[in-house]
């Protein structure tokens, strides 16, 4: 059962955002869903962070469009691990994506025309002060709890650092302090796909009456490798052919081509190439160790949360021992953490899936907060 | 110093060559080097196969290119591990390859105009086949050693299987008994860039004056990556930016991108992207245990010559995982097998580089070869 059946908003800002770029933005509007009730104390409020091609769109479905689950339903909604029934939780699509929020197929009212290459680059910091502002228009002075997992994970941490008196909770999932020299690789062969795709237009394809499938269709299969384990593709793929036979051709011939192919082709039909671009940038620029000369220890010092961490051990994206120098980090400034790792077979992903283990150890963690 | 000055020569074959597909091709001709001396009995000979974008220059230089060095100049020479003032050593650049040898790139004799995409899948077995004609060609009953790295591992052990009374010695470096469903995936993410490139015209780009660069150029990226470990890329490139702040667009920003474009330019203007799908396949496909119900050893049962094994702690492309399992294939059968695992820091691609220990390692194996 999920979360039932829920409605989006549109929350619009009028003041620019002065971004980490120098650049400012704005009027913008960010898209936004509920589920829960705020207290009257306003303190039960839990803001959850998206990944890369997630949105606002955690739990339950819209009416006329029932088999659209939120993406983290399995997580979010009336007794489950971030209880519905004690929290107010608040998605919310970031700057730039495009599933609702003003992103570069948004109108530049300078020019009538789609933003795209003139979108700025956003960063996690840049969200996170976007999410501030959103906190203010809810009356929020603090949240219970923020959490998120990867790229939203990242989100969680940045709150913890930025504001560190409007944070209860820091629930950091499969997250890491920053990108590895491996990590923005297969992130720039992702961008390079994209960025030379004849179609992409130097990101104003939509002027063309075009978008750069072929690019996003490649980066979305170069992606998908990385968020499942070798085990796990092992496990569902092996080397089982689609037919009986080697077709000595370029057709499809394994199983695990067949997958990818099919997830690429799927993302490329929905997903904005320059939105692409931009997220995928804002993982590799998060390092708020950067400004304290590495250390993240420094970093982290301003911090007043409670942590909560947890990495699965096939995660090869980001692995435990990104998950751990957080948590070293944290107990050098003496910050209260607590830190799961889960042993699960199915790589980054498996942020996402059920595991009970996982999911008991949040509804533990979410049970002893005090609202 | 390196082999000194070396030549190539073209030889070729009249019959078709029956292949695994149930083609025939031919006549076609193969490129080859040739170092040190064969002797009288014809028993000192060493074949040294190729991998993916190497070819038959092993070793030395070109009269007029003094800069070509061999690709594996550092493994084979006088006074080098594989010593060429004993052995006498044979590279063969593989059919369906761009360095001479008939390919994609050749006149189909029956049209006038290049194979393209006629021409035929080739598989690690079909290469076998044709380097044991080369053999006859030579005079060879029987060589030495035939050794490989990577995909040239492959062939090494497929001789062994294919002919078992024409190998001395196996010698099978960063390999393995088949690819996994990852890296089935890669590979199949690097063709997909390659027959989606608009330039690529089905394989038939010769004819319309262009190459799929941009195609090849991601392919080669993606394969980078997986070239190299982890730790190595955060060693070499860790997040260091070229220039002195983040450029916030999506120029240069960090120098493993810098790097990662520079590879996959270079390669674009030199290899043929029909080739390089022609090898991705044949490294899909090869799979010896395939036809024995998945059974290595059964595979590896008609072998009768030597085995030497090595792999690279740090290579996560063929880990030592998968040169364990022939080992523990061949120990099944009672065949005579050395295996050398080498704590190296440079990922797959550390069976192309001069470690020390991995080359006193194959030294001390080659020393005792009698011929």
């Amino acid at each position: 059962m999920d979360q039932g059946v829920v409605q989006f908003t549109d929350i619009g800002f009028g003041d620019p955002l002065r971004l980490r770029s120098g650049a400012s933005f704005g009027p913008y509007h960010l898209r936004v869903e509920t589920y829960g009730t705020l207290n009257a104390a306003k303190s039960n409020a839990v803001l959850v962070c998206h990944a890369l091609n997630a949105s606002h769109h955690v739990a339950g479905h819209y009416a006329d469009d029932p088999k659209n689950i939120g993406w983290w339903d399995n997580m979010v909604g009336p007794g489950k691990p971030v209880d519905t029934n004690r929290f107010f939780v608040i998605g919310v699509n970031n700057l730039g994506s495009c599933f609702g929020s003003t992103g570069p197929a948004s109108i530049n009212p300078a020019t009538g025309r789609p933003w795209g290459r003139d979108f700025p680059v956003v960063t996690v910091e840049d969200w996170v002060q976007a999410q501030a502002r959103l906190a203010d228009h809810f009356g929020i002075d603090r949240f219970a709890a923020v959490m998120g997992g990867s790229l939203g994970g990242m989100q969680a941490l940045s709150w913890a650092i930025q504001y560190p008196e409007r944070v209860g909770h820091c629930v950091v999932v499969a997250s890491t302090p920053k990108l590895s020299a491996q990590n923005i690789a297969f992130n720039d062969v992702a961008r390079q796909a994209i960025l030379t795709d004849p179609d992409f237009h130097g990101g104003d394809y939509y002027a063309h009456g075009v978008v750069p499938k072929r690019g996003l269709r490649v980066a979305r299969m170069i992606g998908h490798i990385t968020y499942l384990s070798g085990d796990d593709m092992a496990e569902k793929f092996g080397r089982q052919l689609k037919g009986d036979a080697p077709r000595f051709d370029f057709g499809t011939d394994f199983e695990v081509e067949s997958y990818l192919r099919y997830q690429g082709d799927k993302f490329s039909s929905y997903f904005d190439a320059n939105t692409y671009l931009l997220i995928t940038k804002a993982l590799d620029y998060f390092d708020p160790a950067r400004d304290h000369g590495g250390d993240l220890a420094k970093a982290l010092a301003p911090a007043r949360a409670q942590f909560f961490l947890t990495s699965f051990t096939t995660d090869w994206r980001f692995s435990p021992e990104r998950s751990r120098e957080i948590v070293k980090a944290l107990v050098a400034n003496r910050h209260r953490v607590s830190y799961c790792e889960i042993d699960a077979p199915h790589g980054h992903d498996a942020f996402l899936l059920d595991d009970a283990r996982y999911h008991a150890a949040v509804r533990a963690y979410f049970e002893r907060i005090e609202v």
